[in-house]
């Protein structure tokens, strides 16, 4: 049903800007998540495991997943934007399909409707374990864009 | 409108019971989230700021935001639980206010309506700066009772 | 925890401009749904039973509830806009507490922050069932205002 | 992404099960809504526009489409379901794409995760105008089987 379209971004420069917005969330380095694809529309985001990174029965923790899949769907939306463009997240739904149980999670980001101020985007994340990918949990996302307002990092 | 009952716990150590899971998400240690008021129906979670909580602008990530209001929420369930059950996290959703830019984040999680299998609830989070807090962000999540399966440590 | 504010409204004649606009949503008229109490940023909206609202246990179809209670926040949110401006439903969740089981749904919606594009809203839907009013659904919202574009039937 | 499964019923009579409550639902006929294909885990429904289907704009009202939405996800759950169970929506999510503007609704259904006590699905919502198909919504939805509780009309 949910068939990609193919996207054209407005900045060719789009994936080094995904990339430098990335490396500023600091958060990512906490939990040790990297950037995967960086494609028009689609970004994917990996976090290997680590045990200081989960819930009470030693599984990554929802918040953990959450936060892989939010940026990884906002990152998709904001590939698309102008490059002097800011992106926000207005709210997410995620639905937790499976216990994320295994030694890597992996985020992956799509825009399903591009738009001038909000752009729509779903993720799907899977849990691999021995190998073998397992979907584990689904967000739905709404994000805004900023426009004139570009993600650099503040003046010091 | 949303009047929050009273709520009567089934377990007597509900608190006890409540603590000592949140003591095993490791995850709560690795951001520096401490467990608050914990009552019949109702969690609090504090998260000091830190540099390495942040999205790209230096406000907390929207991650981190959801994995406070995401365990709040589940502990404002899991107190009314019975003492031999477990909690699983079905869905949430997360409309984010406002930045959360500030030097502390409080969560307030609450039980909406309990049930047998199935608890809606919610959590408020608010951003404190300069000592004044600001609502940031809002929760609503179905959670679901696993009874009979009791939230202990996996036996070594 | 969700101390409702009290709103000022843009346009004095707030009431007067939901009710015309309630009154061309000509689903409210085909479901039987009438416009209650409109406040500042909260509107009620009450839905009398009819045998052909119904799913196919004989309550009140989860689509009808959303109907209402997707208009009663709408409207809520539409009460603080200026004049000039429409509303757009961006996206909203519901939680269904209980069944609809009833002579009467009530929709009360309410602002959670105004914003100048966008307005987070919620809704709680009670069924009323021999006199008694139980809390059956909750739906959170959010909603896009269109500035400048005023919300007036199509010119002929 | 969502690359959906193939899945197999645990009931050969599933499509005949499903016909036979989508009628039991009244609002179904007196919205107008008729029921398409009826596949393991994927349910069409169509609606075509009438006038009093509107919202304030003329379009087809979110609560209606909501509606069929709800009912299209519930029905491609529920045939994957039993045949002495029954199906309750237990929240779902819409996030509006572009105003529902047309002659026709075209809801699909299908599930995304089916479960003992849970299945997970969504919906993806277009709209025809002149002939051409546009997506208009996105819902997503947790369904709640009652097993042992077969979804036949109450004795008289």
């Amino acid at each position: 049903m949910p068939e990609f379209a193919e996207f054209t971004p407005k900045d060719a420069d789009f994936a080094e800007r995904v990339r430098a917005s990335f490396a500023r969330q600091t958060v990512m380095d906490l939990i040790g998540a990297r950037l995967g694809r960086v494609a028009p529309g689609e970004v994917e985001i990996e976090l290997p495991f680590r045990p200081d990174l989960c819930q009470q029965h030693g599984f990554f923790h929802a918040g953990v997943t959450s936060t892989i899949a939010d940026s990884a769907a906002g990152y998709a939306g904001y590939s698309l934007f102008a490059a002097d463009s800011s992106v926000l997240t207005v709210e997410f739904k995620i639905n937790l399909l499976a216990p994320a149980d295994g030694e890597l999670l992996r985020a992956v980001g799509r825009v399903v409707k591009p738009g001038r101020t909000l752009t729509v985007t779903e993720a799907e994340v899977s849990v691999v374990k021995n190998g073998r990918a397992k979907p584990c949990a689904r967000l739905s996302q709404t994000l805004m864009c900023l426009a004139g307002r570009p993600d650099i990092p503040e003046a010091g």
